[in-house]
């Protein structure tokens, strides 16, 4: 071993990484005992930039340097996968750009000194193999052979996330950095291509590198293309929602006569009767009771258009949640609490996949047209981030890249709102509010492109008519007074008590619904409750309509109002039975709005709210007006003008939408920018400002968590909110007294192990990963394997080609001098060697923060060098989350060693966390798109193999 | 001292701290060998609590529990200061409030089983002595003893931060943490005050309740009230500013005349012809060469006006200058580079003081009143957030924390440009993109509320009588086509070109300036660079008016200009002129304002690069209205429409302008959402963005950073950039290579040390800590302690009362059981015992990442227990900095052990970067009010000291 570890050296010193690792090249051989060649070894992190790179196990192995050692004939027969066009789309996109491939290609080359063309295809090609460059033993032309020192202290090969984990931010972190360190060293090479014909002079390397400049352009261009398509493609996908649902609300009453000139079925209401003033007058939309009964009027006919618009609400409603039970189950619900637990670093898959994205978009059509109690916003959100995850297939770079995935999937989310709301600015924020978990300046920029572009191709397709962005962007002449603030507050107070209140409701709703075993299934729930509903809007004139209409007309002044259908403008003695109305109204769309977020429909809970609550602000609006005009002399009312209107009640409208919204969603700034591009100016700002504050303090009180956050509580998804209620909320604790201490995890020592021994520690604890120690006895740290990576070890070296037998060969984590190469597996390339620790005296507040700014899975800890103990993700988690409820009882209060032993269960936990959520998901049939980087399955992994042994 | 050691352990036991502590008392006694009693005490960290809680160095030591166990009388003799109004207005406004001291009281309290009430005060007191009430041997009526258990590991004791150091985020955060938690514990214990009275019944304890509920509500209301009462100051201010920048502009020209009705000299040409729909049909106004020469025609007048226009001009810039240079030099500059500086943790005392302040105010009213190249816009940002340092003086629980001012500061940041361009969402995506380090949610909905306060107190205020904020809010009619995305790339394109030619030459100025050793002193350059202004400025009919009233013309459609003083909107051969004399201003323009941005004024570059680019951007606008009008068959004008203008010049202007911005400051997102909310409308957004992306791009082939990231370089002061483009440019190497090694390190081991050795290490080594090992030999980590505390403890020992010998008292950083505590000296208190470290194998990049999101001080590298190396911020911040000089030199390229030995010297660069800052601005007057929390000088370490000595 001495004389090929001084190989390795000298060979890793004539290998400097360009200039930035140039101070590795003249730190040997000075004496310095600290100086030890492992420092200089640059390529173990280089190396992993391709683990991740494709989405099959055989990728995992390709650039092992050391196959070709073994005298066994290497076998890379792999079942070629045909692409097929609705199995596989993101494969035929790929195909069909070509670039993927050569740019993951790129990515692989981590070295300066190596020809920028790919060499001589190697004798074991295939079609899916494709051999690392970089190996020595593959690439006899390369100047500098690059030997791959597994001894190398690093965080070690990866095989990929399983479904339901958790990323790790810093290594997909540290893969893009190597990545594109990679990229630039390859580009700007002055080597010229094919080995050492120095002839081809200056122009070839002045072109040389201008076509390194234009392909590190390209690469840079990537995620721009990216937004650019989600953009794009979000907006039309809105404009084409808005139309579709439109006309849909409107087909329960009436179709567009094709007898009347330019009249269409296809056309909504407001199409069909575009230039009429009054709906009223309108000859080509023909209602259900002219059309079957032939007469406008009687009692047959309310009842025969009664009879259809349930009949076809009950349809719609019924086809939305078919096709979410069939197609796509991750299509359901608001789809928001399921992408901040993806934003904040964890893999579901098929949950932003294609099938997903066709059912939410049809879905979200038919549950919006059944006129259910349910919002398109939130659910826009969704498609948005679905449609950013489709176009980033084209792009290899960014698809196989964890972290990067995210970060554009914040863009597109605010993109999903902007669409939404007309609101860029305000999804921006809302993202970077709600959302996001890792929000760097980039992402805001990049959000702010995706978002504009959406509200600008939205406002391209127009699809109102209107040149809205959405049906109720308002605009008010009047200025508010001084005395109005009371009624604001008041409203700020109703919106919090209505957002608590309805935390509290669809909670139990949920639980009573998750709970009780003899209830239907979720598409007779959905026909239930959508009959329910049909039965109880239709006689009702406000709820009847769409509530973006509802909206609309409540925000709008009386002045503005062309078409008071609602009958919101009457005056005198008329308006008081108005106000009774609307809070009438208010009243059933809560328990509705309750009953329906949480089915299994797309369904936002958004505009329910801002109905709700745009309700109420228009009943105290009136009710303020009304007032006012019985007692002008009150002393309030002061400072209202004599002739002009001085209360008005649509500008209460938009207040008290924004603080219902605020007490549901407990947002504040994405809240107060929203309504403030829709309403365009400085006015109402500081009302809504002080109504969403109060709201938010209000709803509080009731519970710190928002809706979204209380459906990631319910469903247990492992999100680490990093808001700074959480972390006030965590226990003043030393983190050893929560960790896993070591005595009570499964430690594995160095040495001493067969692969049997190690199979059936595999088999005997479920848990994730597996400390490594020097010896039971000082147990001085010495690594971290995983789980996924221990099991997939073992199986590659009990399989072909390596086929050690289990029960005879030596398994060690140490360097064993003695150890024959070929008959013994060296686990260290798939230890993380440096895994990241912390004092076991230090605070649980510090070891939070790691989780939370870090974005680590898991931290040991250490006390001068040995185990102290484990603390994971998920265990903070839990401390997080389980902490409020079982604090008070036994289970932590208990006692510090009763406490960790529960909380400290390494993958106990998180098993039982991803039966949880497997139940639930198990069987949705939409292609797995996110996280396709992951461990292949079992019959994959039978195929090729290499060995993952080290002979040096 | 077992005894003593099982006595912590049972009164640690029964003082769990409230239900979050719960876990404590039930992990003692079951023989597990990790739950040794170290783990149980809370009170390491609680104790800090006030250890910053005032600025004086006696409450570093009041809570030393040990004090009376000392046969020596103690003795608090203090030089009580006389606050003075001018000297020390914060005192004088905490001392108005009465709040201050009370609460910082509160804080102190950390144990729910105390009485809220304070003890009876003990024998000892004075007027500034406050003895910690937690200490067991001063509150003998508490039923649980509170140890101080000192050898419970912990981030040890701090005596708070010197000028110019940086901050340790996590500490500060613990220590708001700690505080929060012992409030709440405070407040809501059920302990009935005074004992064991268990009769007071719950009717107290509910008032109990409620009395602890107000006080936490007070406790999380003074933000906001600080927040309100900023953005109150700060709309006020810039109001006034306004006005006056206004009438100090315009008195260069002339003054109202009071013989007029209604006239008065105090009234800008704008106030006094308030009516007149021309201003040369006014007849208040009175120019110079009228009121001096009674005619206002011929030479005589011109030269008449053109003196008095100079003179006063350089008067005012003179009064600028000197009131810079004598009242605060801190004053001086746009701010910002500092701002970034201080908000990424870096306390500059004095540079957010009251004197900074007043003299910011008043300098920038008079420096752009003088009609030099300079903007108020960045001074605003500074001006904002020395009024939120003022009101942070209220209370102290924010003063004593820098990190929650730094959160402060942020949102107080968001107001200056709120104010600044009439855009308070703008506002806070500026704090957000451009200056803050940490910006949690949190965070953002305050700067959002003050920003919006700020607005609408301007907007109250109303200082152009127009309704609009700032005088070049606009609104388009026309829209834009698609031809001319063309002109607006390249629009782009010259903004870029523009920023980067900008900060070349104002880098060359700036650095020349250093350098000339023959230059004359900073007010002969203002008086110098004035005059200079003055006489180019006023033949050229642009460069005259203010900025801000020529970008308004620039800016506003030609059908909406009323009164066309500049001749912008001149058709056909004239406007040839025009555009001619629009460049020719824009030149000279981009001269004048880079050798005026630098001078000591106050001053910022936002509003020149506005005039700049909306003065190319106009020209480009007319170049292009020409074309049109002149081909109006050419292909790319078939678009327009035949009888409507098709090309709106003051539109290029405003792209211009954003391109410029974006080319000199390099933001994006904020640019494009400031000129959003100047013109309100979406229509133009598009073009913005892609001209302001353009601007970006270019301006970034020119260089990485931006005009005020060149300043915080040119200036070295120790930011630590966080954005993506520094991380790509971090060498890819382990930290190894860059940390100082082990055996370049001066290192202190555990034991062998008295008083005088440590002494004279401090003597001769200028490092600002020294990390702790076990012995040399094993160097197992146990801890670091920074110079400061080090020499805290070390010359309070040596003081009274305890008097020890220097030369024969043992001083030692581990428990030492045979000695005597009387005559011996354990410094473990004052030890970081749980200093966060790394592996030494891991890449520079994640260590960054432990500076830049954990916002450490220092890293240690420990592999299995043993001291590697240590890296600290500033050997960070060499790396980053220094490495793009020396990289390609023999500096770092030569060799890792060169280069670490250069960036590792632990102490020597922050010298050196201190000696740069100081001697910069070592002569400022105004009173210290950042980071008063501080070392006490000389003078106040030498009165009252106790022992820092453990005799449990």
């Amino acid at each position: 071993m001495p004389p090929t570890s001084a190989m390795n050296n000298g060979a890793a010193s004539s290998s400097s990484l360009g200039p930035s690792s140039g101070p590795s090249s003249a730190s040997h051989g000075n004496g310095n005992p600290y100086d030890e060649p492992r420092y200089t070894h640059d390529d173990a992190d280089a190396d992993e930039l391709d683990l991740l790179g494709d989405d099959d196990a055989t990728t995992v192995l390709r650039d092992d340097p050391l196959q070709t050692d073994l005298s066994s004939p290497l076998t890379f027969k792999r079942k070629q996968k045909q692409p097929g066009f609705l199995s596989q789309p993101a494969r035929l996109l790929s195909s069909l750009t070509g670039r993927a491939l050569n740019s993951s290609h790129n990515a692989a080359r981590s070295t300066p000194n190596l020809p920028p063309s790919p060499p001589p295809p190697p004798p074991l090609t295939g079609a899916s193999t494709r051999l690392d460059p970089l190996s020595p033993t593959k690439d006899p032309s390369s100047s500098a052979p690059h030997p791959h020192d597994w001894y190398a202290e690093g965080p070690g090969r990866r095989v990929g996330y399983e479904d339901l984990t958790a990323i790790d931010w810093i290594f997909e972190y540290t893969k893009e950095r190597q990545r594109q360190r990679a990229l630039r060293a390859a580009t700007t090479t002055t080597f010229p291509p094919n080995g050492s014909s120095s002839g081809s002079g200056s122009g070839s390397a002045a072109l040389q590198q201008l076509l390194g400049y234009a392909q590190r352009l390209l690469d840079a261009s990537q995620v721009w293309v990216v937004l650019l398509l989600t953009g794009l493609a979000v907006g039309a996908l809105a404009a084409a929602i808005d139309v579709a649902t439109d006309w849909l609300g409107d087909v329960k009453d009436g179709f567009c006569s094709s007898a009347v000139d330019g009249g269409r079925f296809y056309l909504s209401r407001s199409a069909c009767c575009f230039g009429y003033e009054e709906s009223s007058h309108c000859r080509g939309w023909r209602r259900w009771g002219v059309a079957l009964l032939g007469r406008a009027e009687g009692g047959g006919v309310w009842v025969v258009e009664y009879v259809v618009y349930l009949v076809l609400a009950v349809a719609f409603a019924l086809s939305a949640a078919v096709l979410v039970k069939e197609y796509a189950i991750y299509a359901k619900h608001s789809g928001i609490p399921e992408i901040k637990t993806v934003l904040g670093g964890f893999v579901i898959r098929r949950f932003l996949g294609v099938w997903t994205l066709i059912t939410k978009s049809l879905g979200l059509v038919l549950a919006v047209g059944s006129g259910m109690w349910l919002g398109k916003e939130g659910p826009l959100v969704h498609v948005a981030c679905c449609c950013a995850n489709l176009f980033i297939k084209l792009f290899s770079n960014i698809n196989n890249n964890e972290a990067r995935k995210r970060e554009v999937f914040s863009a597109a989310a605010a993109s999903g709102i902007s669409v939404a709301f007309g609101s860029p600015i305000g999804g921006v924020l809302f993202s970077l509010e709600q959302l996001s978990y890792y929000f760097p300046d980039k992402t805001m920029w990049q959000s702010f492109v995706c978002a504009m572009t959406a509200a600008v191709v939205l406002q391209a397709f127009d699809p109102f008519r209107s040149g809205k962005l959405v049906m109720y962007q308002v605009t008010y002449d009047s200025h508010w007074h001084g005395f109005e603030l009371v009624p604001f507050v008041i409203l700020g107070i109703l919106g919090g008590i209505y957002g608590g209140l309805f935390i509290k409701a669809n909670m139990k709703v949920a639980k009573w619904r998750k709970s009780t075993a003899w209830l239907p299934g979720p598409v007779v729930q959905v026909v239930i409750v959508a009959s329910l509903t049909a039965l109880i809007n239709y006689p009702n004139h406000y709820m009847r309509a769409q509530s973006s209409e509802l909206v609309s007309n409540l925000f709008t002044e009386c002045s503005k109002l062309v078409d008071d259908q609602f009958g919101l403008c009457k005056t005198g003695a008329a308006s008081a039975g108005t106000v009774v109305l609307l809070i009438f109204a208010a009243l059933l769309g809560f328990c509705l709005a309750a009953i329906t977020f949480g089915l299994q429909i797309p369904a936002g809970i958004i505009l329910p709210s801002m109905a709700i609550g745009a309700l109420t602000g228009r009943a105290v609006g009136i009710v303020v007006e009304i007032w006012q005009h019985n007692h002008p002399g009150f002393i309030a009312f002061r400072s209202c003008e004599p002739d002009i209107p001085c209360i008005t009640p649509g500008t209460y409208a938009i207040i008290g939408a924004a603080a219902a919204l605020a007490g549901v969603t407990r947002m504040t700034v994405s809240i107060v920018v929203i309504m403030f591009e829709l309403t365009g100016a400085l006015t109402y700002v500081l009302p809504i400002m002080v109504a969403v504050m109060v709201s938010k303090w209000v709803g509080d009180a009731f519970s710190r968590r928002g809706i979204y956050e209380s459906w990631i509580h319910l469903n247990e998804y492992p999100f680490l909110d990093n808001s700074e209620e959480t972390t006030t909320s965590v226990p003043d604790m030393p983190a050893a007294q929560v960790m896993t201490r070591v005595e009570d995890l499964v430690v594995l020592t160095a040495t001493g192990h067969t692969i049997a021994s190690l199979s059936a520690v595999l088999a005997a604890h479920p848990y994730r990963g597996f400390p490594v120690v020097s010896d039971p006895r000082d147990a001085i740290l010495l690594g971290y394997i995983s789980r996924a990576e221990l099991a997939y070890a073992l199986h590659a070296a009990t399989q072909p080609p390596r086929c050690l037998p289990p029960d005879d060969t030596e398994a060690f984590f140490a360097h064993q001098p003695l150890a024959d190469p070929r008959t013994t597996l060296d686990l260290r390339p798939w230890m993380d060697q440096t895994p990241l620790t912390l004092p076991s005296g230090c605070r649980l507040h510090l070891a939070l923060s790691y989780f939370q700014k870090l974005g680590l899975r898991y931290v040991l800890f250490v006390d001068r060098g040995a185990l102290q103990g484990l603390l994971t993700k998920k265990d903070v988690w839990y401390v997080l989350n389980g902490a409020e409820e079982t604090r008070r009882t036994s289970g932590m209060a208990g006692g510090g060693g009763g406490g960790a032993g529960e909380a400290g269960r390494v993958g106990g936990l998180g098993g039982d966390l991803q039966t949880g959520i497997a139940r639930e998901h198990g069987d949705g049939e939409s292609a797995g798109l996110l996280g396709a980087v992951g461990l292949a399955d079992e019959a994959e992994m039978a195929s090729p193999v290499v060995d993952g042994e080290s002979i040096l």
